[in-house]
């Protein structure tokens, strides 16, 4: 079997859903892929592990890259795909193999565009950031990922989202002494204790951030309590965990003083945190890329892997013809309009000359 | 193997604790216990289960009830018993084979009390209570249970203690919407909705109640809290369990309706609960045992199997010569002098005329 990239990219969709991918095992998807690269002679290919990356080597002034990572999520009697009218349904069809063939079919087709193109599909990117495979990339092969903007096809139904929030998560331990609850004077109960934390909570107010135009809306929600020893017992302990979304204006260091300002007094610790990224479209690559697909760029609030690219001081977006709603559910489908759409407004901005 | 009954109660405390009775496993010394009262000709010897039940038939106008468990829970290498100094330590010495020992020897050398008496040994307090033998006992055999006062033998420290508070647990459930926590505004956060149960928690004023002299002192506390879907995810659930310890003022759909009173307006669910019992120290039987041993009565603010003779009608006090902070422990132990000092006053009591 061998994957045709210069078919139509709705029915390259479909192709590669037909092909399984979960996470961590999306080996024979890398190496058809890899194939179907290297049987192109405009493009260099190299591979690490199951990530494939092709770049032309035109001496363009600038360089832009298309990221899709090439795994799912486990199929649900999903596979093979299936199209009913307007949609293709089937694992992965809109989390991100529309995207990725998108990209391939760019790939394919474009020997001679207006930027130098690298096109990167990866592995593991449904599964926890240890194993994804655009973190192995930027950290064994930083010369790999090179770019003036990366624009990452995740699902967003044909919009572009620019940069994205950061994501902290803090446990506020809040401490007390056990006492058996027939004498509960005799103890402090960590419930009870915990009251402020939570009116803490319910009072804070989220900032609202433009940056670029785009609006970041903060956020600061308790995502966890847990507090109890037993039925007859004064809890010696409540534990909060609060998941707090900032802003790309903060760094993560700036969002953990945040944090331990609003509990301050209280016992805070930081369990788990990842950068935001800032959305970038003052870079002239980013500010063409947004006139030439002519659609006003939001806000992302999820992570996504654009915060990699940011981190390496690369401009991101993300911009892809899946349903982000749809994305890991049974029912998962793609209007194939959007894929059509997508290869059409991203050939015309890598075509068109750089202003 | 027979027990001596009529030996000096310390040395039969040791005796009963060498022989190793867990709940559920009680019943070889259950054999003993009823071998040995059989063999005495003043008392009557009844047995259901591992529960045993001897009375004198005297014709005297009141009866007093002696009550003790043979269960104990699980042993910690603290079987057999031992000496060290003034105290005897072991698994059981305070909880309670020092009261059965008390107990026993009263029955085997009091055969003319001023009272009629009734000495109940039953098994496995120290487990649910619906394994509970004096649960059975007052449900199968109500009349062996017949008297004008119980004396409950649990460990007091030579204390008394009388009646006691009920107990009650309530579920209050607050509820929420679930959202991705990167758009919290999206969901309604369960968990910063509980902030007003816990402020409600914290204002409560719990009251002091006098009854026959002794205060109970009643309370509230959330025993535990629970909600949390995942780490980016808005609860939609966060559950309170609530203990209410009240005095003996209040019968439970009282205590129901005075907990529903204080979380009104929020969802609030009875998981279980148990009557409190009246002090009853103003019936004279009562009223004897106290100017008898000559200590002032206090209220028991833990759940004990004397609210089951209250919810017979019988007034009922604990008075027992262990260390209630000692039960349950590795270092289980007794006093001896409590163990003497116990059987003296209860002697002088049931052997004096009513007034």
């Amino acid at each position: 079997m061998t994957l045709d990239l210069a078919q139509d990219p709705v029915a390259l969709t479909a192709a590669l859903v037909d092909v399984e991918s979960v996470s961590g095992a999306e080996g024979h998807l890398a190496d058809l892929v890899e194939a179907a690269l290297r049987a192109l002679p405009h493009l260099q290919v190299d591979r690490d592990g199951d990530a494939v990356v092709a770049r032309t080597r035109l001496g363009r002034g600038r360089r832009v890259l298309l990221a899709g990572h090439l795994d799912t999520v486990p199929t649900a009697e999903n596979v093979p795909s299936r199209r009913e009218g307007e949609r293709l349904l089937g694992c992965g069809t809109s989390d991100m193999k529309s995207g990725d063939a998108v990209l391939l079919h760019l790939a394919a087709t474009l020997p001679d565009p207006a930027y130098d193109l690298t096109f990167v599909l990866y592995d593991n990117e449904e599964v926890q950031a240890a194993r994804n495979g655009l973190k192995r990339l930027a950290e064994q092969h930083r010369d790999w990922l090179d770019a003036d903007l990366a624009v990452l096809m995740e699902p967003t139904s044909g919009q572009v989202e620019a940069g994205c929030q950061g994501t902290m998560r803090v446990q506020v331990a809040v401490p007390g002494r056990r006492a058996h609850s027939a004498r509960g004077w005799l103890g402090e109960n960590a419930v009870h204790a915990a009251a402020p934390v939570l009116a803490t909570l319910v009072r804070y107010e989220a900032r609202d951030v433009e940056i670029d135009g785009c609006t970041y809306r903060e956020g600061l929600n308790a995502v966890r309590i847990e507090g109890g020893v037993a039925g007859n017992v004064v809890p010696d302990l409540c534990t909060v965990t609060v998941n707090f979304r900032f802003a790309p204006d903060r760094s993560e260091s700036d969002a953990e003083a945040h944090v331990r300002e609003v509990f301050d007094g209280w016992d805070v610790m930081v369990t788990d945190s990842a950068p935001g990224a800032l959305p970038g479209l003052t870079a002239p690559a980013a500010q063409h890329f947004v006139e030439a697909v002519g659609v006003t760029p939001t806000a992302k609030y999820g992570w996504t892997d654009v915060a990699r690219f940011a981190a390496l001081g690369v401009p991101a977006l993300n911009f892809g013809p899946g349903d982000p709603n749809l994305a890991h559910t049974r029912e998962e489908s793609v209007e194939v309009v959007r894929i059509t759409e997508a290869e059409a407004l991203l050939r015309g901005y890598l075509q068109s000359a750089h202003p």
